[in-house]
């Protein structure tokens, strides 16, 4: 009844929830540009109010050393189990802004799909579970299980602040499962569930000789470069088989059954459907394995930028006096970031040509993780998908990282069920990042199913909730 | 008479020429920036109408397709001869602007040295003769010699209109030597006359695969990274002694005599003086030569610059789509810029990794040019520095390029005397370019002394000057 409630209101206020959303992605929450810090917080603010306004409780705002974790509940559901909505309201930046045929923080709806950064990461699919939450409360007054939303803006940073919170209120946040929407599906018909998450850490390298940029007809041949070192320390990172250089770096790489591997072909893209959603015309990489298999049970090293000297309009005949190098690795099990950048550290000061000092800073580490196929709360959310998309879905593993995946299992003892409504073509971290609005219709219907698949799926909640406890009872 | 006038004038007005210099410099006259375009013709003109207020005559700024010819003339030494005084007026782009300690166009006098762009290189050695013309028509009402003013706006872009514009006007410009202050001395005390200016080609390589930017959790692992790419092409630029691994770069570099390279070893700086004005610890570069001999009679292969992916504020987990590179050859005598600059290109196809495609542009080629040490215009030129410094000059190769020296060659038939008064540590092409101003001033007696030495060194012309000529007889 209640469930059948909130269908028809979902379903009738289709228009409403795309401007809301609209007016979501309209801050530009930018976690990892130090001026974004102030609409990061008025994003947070706005959320807030909207969960507070479709009828959630004890809605907060909690202050961190880094970006706010925005929190509500609805906990008046005796009996039933709990689970916690996770997603995060902090986006990339825009930039380059000039590759965007509309701006990335002025929403624009085009045929089928709503183009803003954030649009399908994350704030679209947050919101098809608020969405969901919205509809049940506003046509039946109740939820068929308990919820806790955690909402965090630092996700695209590495959740540094999320993590350590999730650990000092493991009591306060204790629930039976996490559902997460920050995943994409092979195609709008056929949903996907995903079972493994690479881990990944960040690092930068500052390459620099001593002294100024310098005349290149005066020095020219005489003087080593250090746009030249950097590029010859990158070229020094992969073998010719694509495998990454650093000696120790495959040692605790976890080697998977021909069983599972057997099942992620049958299950996973084929190397030409990845080639076709990455528009490129052949593979790269690590030799004997697939595609989809390099970028999920195979951990990789990417180049994600690179600047020195004088590259902007122009000519300049200097040899630049620095040159800096942004990489991220993705981590898969059994690896440790910590080992991984002490590893990296120690390469990096092997293969550095004599005449440059390079600065390494290595940050932001994630552990990979892994969710069991045959969890009760993940069964829950395949029948959802079927309800909602029409299809079962299929198990993907994911090349991606979303670090509170692995907190939740360590800290909570919880599984993440990782339902993603992305589409390969959303284009997200990149110019012209989009929505599919019937994924966000299908997405909210699909949230609506799962919370009522939960409440039976998981009968036996892990623990009964205690009263409703005071802000001030949060360690921070 | 008119010497001493002169030379009483230049000594008179010093704060005033300095005052002038100031004005000057604060156009940003960056002929490689299409937004200055505006700036360098204000500065053209500025120029002109002080050329104008000094005494010159039939000053004009000749339009070309880029940026204009600022000319002028002293027609009025019956049977003297002629000498061409050469600048440019055009300046590199003040980027990287946070690391000046003064705005690039801001021109400030702290101690000695005056700072801004361009304070060297080359509108303060230009003054250096303007001053010295304006101090004999000021003081004398006449010059010891005829002479023609030829300043450019494109020299830091490879003087691309100034040289057919020589090439189509050999009558109108005829002369009997040209001069050039555009170079350095080894240190206050030492001035220094250049007898060999390197050759040089720009080129430019664009590095990009399919499609836009990709995720790097989704796709890291599995397709090409442009970034790494264009690493991998630039570490197969040098080979480990610091040669350029281009198959036939060397064929044409003409092997100096011993006793051209113990002359230079004498007479040249030593691999410490040039290491310390390099603020390097160590030397690079092809084994078997000085540094010296490095930058002079031996080609180089420069990165300028590189950017490809993020490297802004903040991280952003992409694969890029797209790097460029920029760089720069400096060539020696024999060989021919377009010979290599279609060596490059091979060589950039053979070396591009499978999957990514590279687009290479190669431009302003100049070619290498020689001055006869002995030449009178150069001996004239030795015993003015020994008046205006106090010292002999020492001859020195160049390791930059002045486009125009081989085109006075090979289109006027006239020598070049390179008499620089920049310093080493005046930082041009860097920020907080200076000019030592004790040595704008002895510059400026120095060209005085040059002039009324030239008169007698150059004795019988090689021509008479025909009546004065329209402005319209100039093919453009």
């Amino acid at each position: 009844m209640n469930l059948k409630g909130a269908l028809n209101y979902a379903r009738t206020h289709r228009s409403k929830f795309v401007s809301e959303l609209k007016e979501f992605l309209r801050f530009p929450s930018v976690s990892s540009q130090p001026q974004r810090r102030v609409d990061v917080k008025k994003c947070a603010h706005w959320l807030a109010r909207h969960l507070q306004s479709i009828g959630l409780e004890r809605v907060q705002v909690i202050p961190t050393r880094g970006n706010p974790i925005v929190y509500a509940t609805w906990m008046r559901a005796a009996n039933r189990p709990t689970v916690i909505i996770y997603g995060h309201y902090d986006v990339l930046p825009g930039e380059p802004i000039a590759e965007w045929r509309t701006p990335p923080f002025a929403p624009t709806v085009k045929g089928l799909d709503l183009y803003a950064r954030g649009a399908a990461d994350d704030k679209g699919q947050l919101f098809c579970h608020v969405k969901a939450v919205e509809s049940y409360l506003q046509a039946a007054h109740a939820l068929p299980v308990n919820v806790k939303c955690i909402f965090e803006g630092e996700e695209e940073i590495g959740s540094t602040h999320l993590l350590p919170f999730i650990k000092r209120n493991k009591r306060a946040l204790r629930a039976d499962a996490a559902v997460i929407s920050d995943t994409k599906m092979p195609a709008p018909g056929q949903p996907a569930i995903s079972y493994a998450q690479r881990g990944g850490l960040r690092a930068e390298l500052e390459v620099r000789r001593p002294g100024h940029e310098l005349h290149s007809g005066t020095f020219g041949g005489a003087i080593l470069n250090p746009v030249q070192a950097a590029c010859e320390i990158i070229a020094n990172l992969h073998d010719e088989n694509g495998r990454v250089k650093i000696p120790g770096f495959y040692n605790d790489v976890r080697d998977w059954s021909e069983k599972e591997r057997a099942y992620m072909a049958r299950s996973g893209p084929s190397d030409d459907k990845i080639l076709r959603d990455a528009e490129a015309r052949r593979g790269w990489g690590e030799r004997g394995y697939t595609l989809y298999e390099r970028t999920t049970i195979r951990p990789a090293l990417t180049l994600n930028g690179i600047a020195g000297g004088h590259y902007g309009p122009g000519v300049k005949g200097v040899i630049p006096a620095c040159a800096v190098v942004k990489l991220s690795f993705r981590l898969v099990p059994d690896q440790d970031p910590e080992r991984i950048g002490k590893l990296f550290r120690e390469h990096i000061a092997r293969i550095t040509p004599p005449g440059v000092d390079v600065q390494v800073k290595v940050f932001s580490p994630i552990e990979p993780a892994l969710v069991d196929r045959k969890h009760p709360a993940v069964r829950a959310a395949a029948f959802a998908c079927k309800k909602g998309f029409g299809a079962f879905p299929v198990f993907l593993r994911s090349g991606g990282s979303i670090p509170v995946v692995n907190a939740f299992k360590e800290s909570l003892g919880i599984p993440t069920v990782l339902m993603g409504f992305g589409l390969p073509d959303d284009r997200i971290h990149a110019p012209n990042e989009k929505f599919h609005l019937p994924n966000f219709h299908r997405g909210i219907e699909t949230s609506i199913w799962y919370l009522s698949a939960a409440a039976s799926a998981l009968r036996r909640p892990n623990f009964l909730e205690s009263p409703a406890r005071k802000d001030k009872e949060w360690v921070l």
